[in-house]
């Protein structure tokens, strides 16, 4: 391509999502994108059953295939190197994030079990996925005996582990299948298997041993504890314990068997494994301690540098180095965002306004608080502060006026309530956050945005790019291949940000504190013992569901 | 017709309603309704402007032109007897009922004010709808004063008197326009203007005269609790008193004028006035003390004898003989329940979900519980048992897996606790109530009732007629006519119910006392107390909606 300058080097971010592996070839020199290209997952989710026959799959699990991971790199890295036109000579290096706590039982070598044939009926021996959800029971062992025990790091964590984390998923597979257990001489994240596949090197990266693997002060939770929970999950922490590298750093060179997989040259620069959230921080330019993050799609992450740890309650955890060397990283999440507005247009709005489009266009008519409505983006539970995924969503001030623009300006509102929440406990905390910066597919959406900023009273900045989490990746590529010295000087060069494009709007800041503030109360008295009539509510429908089915199984495909 | 046995007689009941009247025929034997016609009111509901142009109306107001009433007489009376093929020298009596209160001034002839020529132009002349709703700072006056005196009546209407009644649209009359106050020789209800003008003899009725009067033990507010609402306002009483009969009487008999509209003979008996509501608890076989008799359309009036007075907060009222002689009378409503339904199908059912019927059958479905949701069914307001038009709806429990019949089903169940709520403060003041009859256009709707029957636990009977007021005021006629000796004998013979159609199912009945539960704690911390959230919400809306509109005039229409 005419663009492409001999003197140019390039570097292949690849961002590892739940249905699929986007590669994004990247100039060093400043970040433009040069080319693109996605593979969507052969075997997807797996949640009914495994991919060759086997027993039907409980309800809550989400399984994956670890050689779906490998396809993207043999589909999608050369494509997005065709796409680019650049010669793959030009390329110093690869980086890559993950969801996560994504993770799989290995062998020694990396091997995943259920690559092993003798083990691949068995469900326990594959890649456990993010939104497996089946470990509830485990996590809860986990956390009633970390705080009976006063253990240090569960403040850490906001106070609670969550179930789709390396512990209780781990000690999901000893109660469910000890022989897999047992075999398992290695438990990894997705996030650093793909990189252990790329370069041949074992190697565990400062974020996800921190977020997903309970490791604080440069140490797992003890033996001691472990011993506690099950006499043989004492030797969990020898099967996640790895060689621990700082994010940007260089996990080792490309193998020649990912060379040929990818099309690049052998022996260029690997950077270790990353998450998809904590990445995007380095692409919007936003590491700086005070700017916090938010990657708003179907749910909403946040992610923060701080300069000093703290107990944030109910944040999903604090980990030194998470998100860039020399920072504490916080990260703290909305379970559902753009799926409860998502739920509202196809399940709550009648023909002729059943579109974001038209809805957000009627909501943006209105002056703040003429609706009259206050929600709790609770659809999908919550995730922080309150880390109760049976708590509900709740409507309140609906007359006989209330129009279908109306409820979904509210539920607009209603999140960034939730992200307001957040942003209290972070400065009460001690851990303040100055201004945002939004990354994801509902930065189009121009009224949410603004809500935000008025909500906040912060100005609200907005990533520039659309590949953010695979900017990122490739952005710690550059810092892997000696192209900058650190995270940082690589997001100024490459990142992308609007700086400031909604600013608060004085009026609204004053008629929203107004409404907050009925948030506020609501969430309190729903959230925190005031009444808990949604956990109620959905133990009651739970049983209704399950008597149901007993004497008609139809119900239970309906439920 | 060939039916039509010359030995038998008929009665005309009218019933007054609305938008229109209708006139039925009805045999005195055993009630058989043999034929009925309906006449639109030619000014309808008039909310905007006077007839002949003037000035415009104030929001809230809604009257009537009281010549449209006489229009039913000439209309839908000769017709219905066409239609029935019955000689009009068959027909004993006339009997009429009326939407309550609606009320006009008069000359002592009953000449209606606006009906003078120099008065014409003059809002407060004409009729004033039972939802003409500007007498609200009237209202609020009398009940501080009543409250503050002591008054001894003020009990008997749940502690707070309704700014549709009597005293608070007097009252707006003398402070909107004081020469028409003072040119009002009578200030009479619609429902006894109506029998004046058909038999020339000015009554009162004990319905109306109690309910919507202030008429209890005998005695109107005393002329020292008027001087004190107003000085001018002391001889309100002597405007509004008058012969009074009780419900069943004969007011007279029916004069030259009226028989020439009506076709019927003169001199034939003409019942005392009646409202709606209570005249249908003789149509449905409910007058024994314990049958709750619940008038369900876009809204529900409850009504059910009782043996004593009772004080039940938030009631409507208790009066003696307010339903039939002999027993007390109470009366409690809700202010939104078809309405809601309604609003759920216009503004909240996606394409293809968009009908009741379509709703319901998917509703049916369901086991109790299984949606997880409670809702508190404000959306217009609370009448019985909070009084307070300010209150909103609510619902919780709302999840991304909660489906539109779900919340449809939550609403229905929603109304059923509001009616268990009324029930429940009647049997805690010592009024109980052992069944239920319902009347009205959502008798329909098969899973509605049996909710209400799970709900209630307790049997419900449905009406056995589809114009359930129009019978009631034949049955009246009947009376009125020496036919029958007491309305009690008469309802027997003529009213028609079908008993117990729907009967509580145990299991049922548990699983929606747990939800009832959760529907009351919701209620009493939104409604009395815990959280004004709702009250501050409409606050704000108001204002946010003033503030737009006189920037921009437009909003105002669109609110």
């Amino acid at each position: 391509m005419s663009e492409v300058d001999a003197a140019d080097r390039y570097v292949v971010g690849v961002d590892f999502g739940t249905l699929s592996g986007r590669a994004l070839v990247v100039r060093v020199r400043d970040g433009a994108e040069v080319g693109t290209a996605v593979h969507d997952y052969r075997h997807g989710v797996i949640e009914s059953a495994l991919p060759d026959g086997g027993p039907a799959l409980p309800p809550d699990w989400a399984l994956q295939d670890p050689d779906d991971y490998r396809d993207v790199l043999r589909e999608a890295v050369p494509a997005a190197l065709a796409v680019a036109g650049v010669d793959p000579a030009l390329v110093v290096g690869i980086g890559t994030d993950f969801t996560a706590c994504t993770v799989l039982p290995t062998l020694a070598d990396g091997t995943p079990l259920c690559e092993v044939p003798e083990l691949r009926h068995r469900p326990h021996a594959w890649v456990k996925l993010w939104k497996h959800h089946a470990a509830q029971p485990q996590a809860d062992r986990i956390n009633a005996l970390a705080h009976e025990r006063g253990e240090p790091w569960i403040g850490r964590y906001g106070g609670k582990i969550s179930a789709e984390w390396q512990f209780a998923k781990g000690l999901q597979i000893l109660t469910g299948d000890p022989e897999v257990y047992r075999r398992a001489e290695r438990f990894v994240e997705a996030a650093d298997w793909i990189v252990w596949e790329l370069c041949g090197v074992e190697t565990r990266n400062a974020c996800t041993a921190g977020y997903k693997g309970i490791r604080q002060d440069g140490r797992y939770p003890s033996a001691d504890y472990l011993g506690a929970l099950d006499p043989d999950f004492t030797d969990f922490v020898a099967k996640l314990d790895g060689p621990l590298l700082p994010l940007g750093a260089r996990a080792g060179t490309l193998g020649a068997r990912a060379a040929a997989w990818t099309g690049l040259p052998e022996g260029i620069a690997v950077a270790v494994g990353n998450v998809d959230a904590h990445v995007t921080a380095a692409a919007a330019q936003a590491l700086r301690p005070g700017r916090l993050v938010a990657i708003m799609g179907t749910s909403t992450c946040h992610v923060l540098n701080g300069t000093h740890p703290a107990e944030v309650p109910g944040m999903c955890g604090v980990v030194d180095g998470g998100i860039s060397p020399g920072a504490w990283g916080f990260e703290a999440g909305q379970s559902g965002v753009g799926d409860i507005f998502g739920w509202f247009v196809r399940n709550a709005a009648p023909a002729g306004l059943d579109s974001h489009e038209r809805l957000t266009e009627l909501a943006a008519a209105q002056p703040v608080g003429a609706h009259g409505l206050v929600a709790l983006d609770w659809w999908n539970g919550n995730r922080s502060l309150l880390v109760n995924h049976d708590l509900s969503g709740l409507v309140v001030g609906l007359t006989l006026a209330t129009r279908p623009p109306d409820v979904y300006r509210a539920l607009l509102e209603a999140t960034a309530y939730g992200t307001r929440m957040i942003i209290e406990a972070f400065a009460e905390a001690g851990v303040p956050v100055d201004d945002l910066v939004v990354a994801g597919g509902l930065t189009s959406n121009r009224l949410l945005m603004q809500i935000y900023a008025d909500v906040t009273n912060r100005p609200l900045g907005i990533i520039g790019s659309a590949q953010g989490p695979a900017l990122g990746s490739a952005i710690h590529a550059a810092v892997a291949a000696g192209a900058y010295p650190t995270i940082h000087e690589a997001s100024a060069a490459m990142g992308r940000v609007d700086e400031g494009v909604y600013r608060p709007v004085p009026e609204n800041v004053r008629a929203y504190d107004a409404l907050y503030a009925e948030y506020r109360a609501l969430h309190d008295h729903f959230g925190r013992g005031g009444d808990d009539v949604m956990l109620r509510l959905r133990a009651i429908r739970n049983a209704a569901r399950d008597a149901a089915a007993q004497t008609d199984p139809v119900l239970e495909v309906i439920g």
